[in-house]
């Protein structure tokens, strides 16, 4: 029951707003216009000179009500829309985003299929690679135990320069040949562009560590290479930044890039991290990429390790990472996180015969 | 093949070590003493000016190598390490803890257990009560479902002074009316001491809200009634505060409590705020409470309802607390993450029937 | 040197953004006047349901280039411009904004003023009131030194439900007669609106504490109190979450209020919290309101006592709190950062004579 | 008014602690000769297996009061107090630390000074270099105004892999020759190690982004240059890892670094960061290193320049680092927080004139 005196007014607005659409289409298609003219003589299409100019004589003619200020910030909606409108044009969309792909990415590694339908992957192994013998004992159990993917890291990046800071090439020699004997894909960190080649020599999986999220001269390097990578969430980075990290990889052409979730930092102090769980759903649902989660570094804790890797399962995650160590006691980083062997075997029991977990795993490798 | 010299000053070490622990034991068997007496006496066993005197006397004595911050360091280690067997001795071990109870809580609401190993609950319902429409729109619709725990705030808090801040006791006695129409268990938030006469008369279940979970007059208020409360954690609180709170209320005589995690504050701007999963695990892990998650404003997004939900109730969450509202468009808040019944509809068939989740659940109430 | 297809079709632009500029004005007058009719008869301003009706006929209307869901965020931005509109002619323009009163608030405590031009207050003395001695000790020394204001508090918020809480109302007492001997004005937390009588007849400045921030019960009763009033900031809380705060104070009719920044929480462990300078700065561009400093909660430490004061006396604060107390090693509460009488001459002679901080300030009050 | 018992009890406890005390100091003169020998032979000091042996005898011979829990925490912090001795008989200092060079680290740019106590020194320039015009309009500005220290990136850090990533080398010779024309020093941020032979050639101040804080192969090819370094600190980096950065780079031998306050990530929405005033005074307490503050990136407005600027100098920072571009409005990056020249003139004024600022400035350069 509206006042007579509202609708009549209303009914002027409706008038009015299909006056305006039929304007903002007509400018958008100029904008257009001129969009394909700039890319043709090879201008950017964004020029704020004569954005300004334009504000410039629309604030001259404006006499009210709307401040301003308000016109000001009307008008830039405008043009950014017309922008989009140009760069579209320019095909200039994401390669990670849903938009320029719908359907999920599956990374092979090996013949280990990640991601999509695929069973949920797991990744094992030492934080560090420490001694031959320690990487043949963790290799052979992962092994026997149907896990197909070895982490463990032959470059650490560490705080304090004084710290033990990984075996470099002879580490990743010594990975390299356990996985081998084993049938194990090898998975470790590069730090510096300067070591691409070891690492394609050596390695299946390229890992990006959080430190190095926005390293952008390493990404374009790992993204020249064609070794699928797992990209760290950095520590206090947004999604977004994650995921335009991601879009470095692939704009220098390495579409093979798995997502790791990894814990963010915030004000808990029972944990390290804090695992997000929400970043396992919205990267799936924003990207077409693999997402995995690290059990190991998200809560820094064994005895988070189980229930975090129910609950970023159930939240879609396409794999899981975790630190295991013959004798986590004496090793020489992360040592109150790591699990031994027997831990390990608990922890698989724990999550593979879940009910709750392998309804749609038919697989040993992975859960 | 270790040195000679290094075996025998090993040797020495490992004697020293045994007598150091027979000097600190005796320590610790007079310290107790001395608790007992200051016990009965009705003395506090922490006394700072006693131990200034004591550490005086140790560094005046020191003859290196150790310097007197490292000697100070190590006594008050021991120190502290004495005054926990005296307040162990007091029995002052917290009612929310593990320690002092280590079977899980179950809490009736009506005739529904929540806690242990009976099914998550889904506890549902509008935002704010808005008008008996709404109300009866949605509790009619809720019992239809099997849900059995309606929510609605009659008192909202609001960081705008000037915004809706719901119907007051108004709101309170529509409530009730609808849930005795409907068979269902109300909860509604609580956030003023002096309202608790109106509470204890309208609502099944006290709500203290995540603003308020260090309000402590208001806990010990809602300590004092024997209703089932559900404490929200603080946006940026420590598991520990939220856990202390808790503490307030069981101090007081109400051990009817349910913790729920609702998001923490983060960097993240896809979100409102982000689900800590960690947070449920560790509050079940630490405490025999009862533990919810409230998925809607722990991401503040319709799309990630599911995955969130699946999340909690994977990492062992006893319930799901969740905004359904006849007409979000229009609601008087919150009306970006309010699901209608349709999107409800859905949301019930995402996380009932999925073989992960239904598992250990037996009965329609809950999932 | 432009292409000359550009220039035509810039043109083109220019005319169609002055029709979109002449559209966008009437409309908004349309809307102006729709806005005037609501208020006459009592409706809120916002309608979703007509906003989704209109948004409707556009998507149905649009023909591209937008898309849409561009068309629709284009609407929606017009829409809230012309909202704007309408909430100004309502004038709810908030009481805490430089837009309603552009000069600064002075509060004025017993003869101390604060804000403005006027000198830098200094507010001192313990966390919590102990004894009648303790708190004689502290008042006489910041008499003899020019200070104005003493703080101790009798109604202490406690993490621990089981930690000393404080004296309560023989507490105030206590306070109240340590300042008339000595002439200060006393300041003191309220943390219960059912104790605000108790208040009213023994303190002069009535402190809302950084828990209680959005306790809008407390909010309002002591907005209904004419006694000056310290709102602290929450520990996360944003800029606008604690204008809002002070908002509430103000809506209720109390306009003598101080805001005081206390540091937020962050992920720094060197310190307990840490001060955010940006926030005075900002606070006092935002508001017309005092905004002082408390720089023992701030920093935790005493070594940045200093520093911190100088610092947020640089930025523009109003004034400073720091604790100050007989003997902080036996302290009932934060022994670790309270400083004792020594230290207290030491930090006065650091900030009085320094030749950076007195420039302004004519009196030894203060600083 | 001691109770009787009591008084005996803790003469005894005095006996022990004195005995405690013995037992200890020679256990830790046994420790500091098996270190000697592990030196020696080239040993590391830590030994975990030996460590677990040693808990295991105690645990074994633990006939109470104490839990074995208790012991197995009081001998760690024993064995560690130990191992700090070991390790400060291998001079294992850190080189920023204070501890091991009590004086204030002054870096010298060209004929500048930066640190100890010389006046403050501004480091200004555009966010990044566009074009020779450009450059050349700023450098002439700051050399007449009597800044002596030019910023500008040739390299920029894009979270979006499309945007504007600066001229790179041609860039870095712009630069170079503006500086040489006005008598400037040059500061420009390296991104990548391979890139060093350049800025060995252009660049007078190696800057490392807040991105690369922990970017370690950075740091370590930085280090091994002899060019002075401003090092930011990462956007969540507590101050530990901050100076453990520089740590890196003083390690490897340069020890001309210049730490760089630049904002923390914050909940804060009214700034894009929050600068962190109690790091900058940290930072000096903890190290012997000039401490700059970024004052644009820290608050992301203008109108917190020139306060931001006050409270940073008030708490001692050796220098100020701002953006100033000749048009912001058409900056290809950083567009809506560098000021342009008239807006620099008056932040000059407001800084430069202030008399609480000027104390202890003799020279314009600087402030």
């Amino acid at each position: 029951m509206e006042d007579a005196r509202i609708s009549d007014l209303r009914a002027r607005i409706d008038t009015l707003n299909l006056d305006l659409l039929r304007l903002l289409s007509e400018r958008a298609e100029v904008a257009e216009a001129i969009g394909r003219v700039q890319s043709e003589v090879g201008l950017s299409h964004y020029d704020p000179v004569r954005e300004q100019r334009m504000l410039d004589a629309l604030t001259d003619a404006n006499r009210g009500p709307f401040t301003d200020t308000v016109v000001k910030s009307l008008f830039k909606q405008i043009f950014q829309a017309s922008m989009q409108l140009e760069e579209q044009q320019d095909k200039v969309k994401y390669l990670t985003s849903r938009h320029s792909q719908s359907a999920d990415t599956v990374v092979t590694v090996g013949d280990v299929p990640i991601g999509s339908q695929y069973a949920p992957v797991l990744i094992a192994g030492p934080c560090a690679i420490e001694s031959r013998e320690q990487v043949e004992a963790v290799a052979s159990l992962l092994a026997e135990r149907g896990v197909r993917l070895f982490r463990g890291g032959a470059f650490k990046p560490r705080t304090d320069p004084y710290s033990f800071s990984g075996l470099g090439e002879e580490g990743l020699r010594i990975g390299r040949e356990a996985c081998d004997r084993h049938g194990l894909q090898f998975v470790s960190e590069i730090m510096d562009a300067s070591n691409i080649a070891a690492f394609e020599e050596y390695v299946d999986v390229l890992q990006v560590g959080a430190r190095n999220m926005q390293n952008f001269t390493l990404l374009r390097a790992v993204g020249r290479s064609r070794k699928p990578v797992v990209l760290k969430r950095g520590l206090s980075a947004t999604i977004e930044e994650w995921v335009m990290a991601a879009e470095y990889l692939m704009a220098e052409g390495n579409d093979q890039v798995i997502l790791c979730e990894r814990g963010i930092r915030t004000f808990e102090r029972y944990t390290r991290n804090t695992l997000d769980v929400s970043a396992v759903a919205l990267a799936k649902l924003e990207t077409h990429l693999p997402v995995i989660a690290d059990v190991t570094h998200s809560g820094g804790r064994r005895d988070l390790l189980v229930p975090l890797t129910k609950s970023a399962l159930a939240v879609g995650a396409d794999g899981i990472m975790i630190e295991v160590h013959p004798n986590p006691a004496v090793a020489l980083s992360d040592n109150k996180q790591q699990i031994d062997f027997e831990a390990f075997d608990r922890y698989l029991a724990a999550t593979l015969y879940d009910t709750k977990l392998t309804a749609k795993r038919t697989e040993l490798y992975g859960f």
